[in-house]
């Protein structure tokens, strides 16, 4: 019988899908020492990883797990993630709020306090040019929505190809300076990884001409000096970040005010507890069985 | 020789795109008496119609032409709208409010205002029911795209059936209390007719539980006093207007200041000049042929 231990925020009502739907062949346990399994929190679970002796694999609720992949921590274990259920969350974001921006939504918010009939002129955005970084399960999930809406899609990868249809066009990371020519809308869905650590900065940004930028991967993607010298050049005319280096943003950050900056508290994609349980599930009986895990991270690259 | 005149806010627009590509066979005239084709605006045009004696047809500049349909006025020539060129620009406003309101982007909004970074529990859209009363041109449009989006679509029509696969079902206007009872949201792209005044109202939206109400139609079809009563009853949730009885909507109107409304002043779509005078070249060579026009407008029944 394996042994799991839920180390979560959501710890509770992974215990009650737990109970209401047992997973055969593993049992729950709240002692750190004979858990062989964890589900649990990457930054939660990080600091405390010493603390199982007996693990063997941990499933992540998250889809990012940087916090688990750092070299000072132990990486004799079997990692794995979650995908596939943040590709529609993150296509709300982006598309609901490149909407909200290019519609005048907030204008018109601030007109009806004032009962002000006002229209604005604007342009659709049918026809304009989407890139994204990162053709994974996110990233293509964004592009097949954002296809339906009319965009034109370029995706950017390691490889400069992807089987996803809903590309026009697939350019290598060496490429990115210019897809950015060409974008109206940038979304970065890279993981954090060493590679992408201010790959999107004064310089490769400068590339753009009052793009939109959507940062719903990581926050190491984005420099962050480089971002205010490209909003005051004009070269991006809006941020939408939902991650940064550091979470909660400080109280002190400069982004929080900026006019051309809209801050949202990393929500672009939640692990709703029953889609990570569903993937858990799965994964148990392969486990049990012997059988390749789905989802599993290179410690060494990272993702 | 066909005498052209332009009757419309957008005069200049439209005479600046003919005189860049000219129509053959027809010149532009100033002169009412001599104008046989006007492309117009109808609450523009409606009170000047009687001034063009030798009117034959008229190309309206809007999808929505019941300025001119009113029993007082002549309805001695062919009268064509503009269709086509809505659905994108609808399904932009309908998924964008929708987004927005689901996702709490006005809350993160006025967070951002305090550098308060606290995120709120949500759900994702996928999976939930859109009604979306009217077929045509908009509702397929915009079906498609809430279809792209993860929405079940139900539509509403007078026959009960449609050609536009988005739809999962669709049923009779009979059926419209019993599409009602499913609606997660709830869709007007109904034209103003007599069968759509108030067609709206208390009792009918009565049938709804919670639902997001969006009228991109017309305001006719939409009980002004029945909405404030759902939405105290909590049947509405939210109602996101476009169209209103009066336009502009008077300053004195309880929407203006309902904290479950918001307003738009007649946004949702408008007509590019560059698409309008695309459906004119097209329907002016079929004039000149003696084809059949496209979009043409059967008087008694309204569209």
């Amino acid at each position: 019988m394996h042994k799991l231990m839920i180390v979560s925020r959501q710890k509770a009502a992974y215990e009650a899908l737990f109970a209401k739907q047992p997973i055969a062949g593993l049992e729950l346990t709240q002692k750190p020492q004979e858990a062989t399994i964890l589900l649990a929190d990457p930054p939660k679970v990080a600091p405390l990883l010493d603390e199982f002796p007996a693990l063997e694999w941990l499933q992540s609720t998250f889809a990012g797990i940087d916090a688990l992949t750092d070299k000072s921590l132990r990486q004799d274990y079997t990692l794995t993630n979650i995908r596939g259920c943040f590709g529609q969350l993150i296509s709300e974001y982006v598309l609901g709020l490149a909407i909200a921006h290019q519609r005048h939504f907030a204008t018109y918010q601030t007109q009806q306090r004032a009962s002000h009939w006002q229209p604005h002129s604007y342009s659709t955005l049918a026809g304009k040019t989407m890139v994204i970084l990162g053709t994974g399960s996110i990233g293509s999930h964004l592009a097949r929505s954002a296809k339906a809406l009319g965009f034109h899609l370029v995706g950017v990868n390691r490889s400069g190809t992807t089987s996803e249809p809903a590309f026009d066009t697939t350019l290598p990371l060496a490429g990115l300076n210019s897809a950015l020519k060409q974008a109206d809308l940038v979304v970065s869905t890279l993981p954090a990884t060493s590679g992408t650590n201010d790959i999107l900065n004064a310089t490769s940004l400068g590339h753009c001409h009052k793009a939109l930028l959507f940062n719903v991967g990581r926050g190491n993607a984005l420099c962050e000096t480089g971002l205010l010298s490209v909003l005051d050049s004009g070269a991006i005319a809006h941020a939408f970040l939902d991650v940064f280096k550091q979470e909660p943003l400080p109280q002190s950050h400069p982004f929080w005010q900026h006019p051309a900056i809209t801050i949202t508290p990393h929500i672009a994609a939640e692990s709703f507890p029953h889609q990570v349980m569903a993937i858990l599930r799965s994964n148990a009986e392969r486990w049990m069985n012997q059988q390749p895990l789905r989802y599993t991270i290179d410690f060494q690259h990272g993702y």
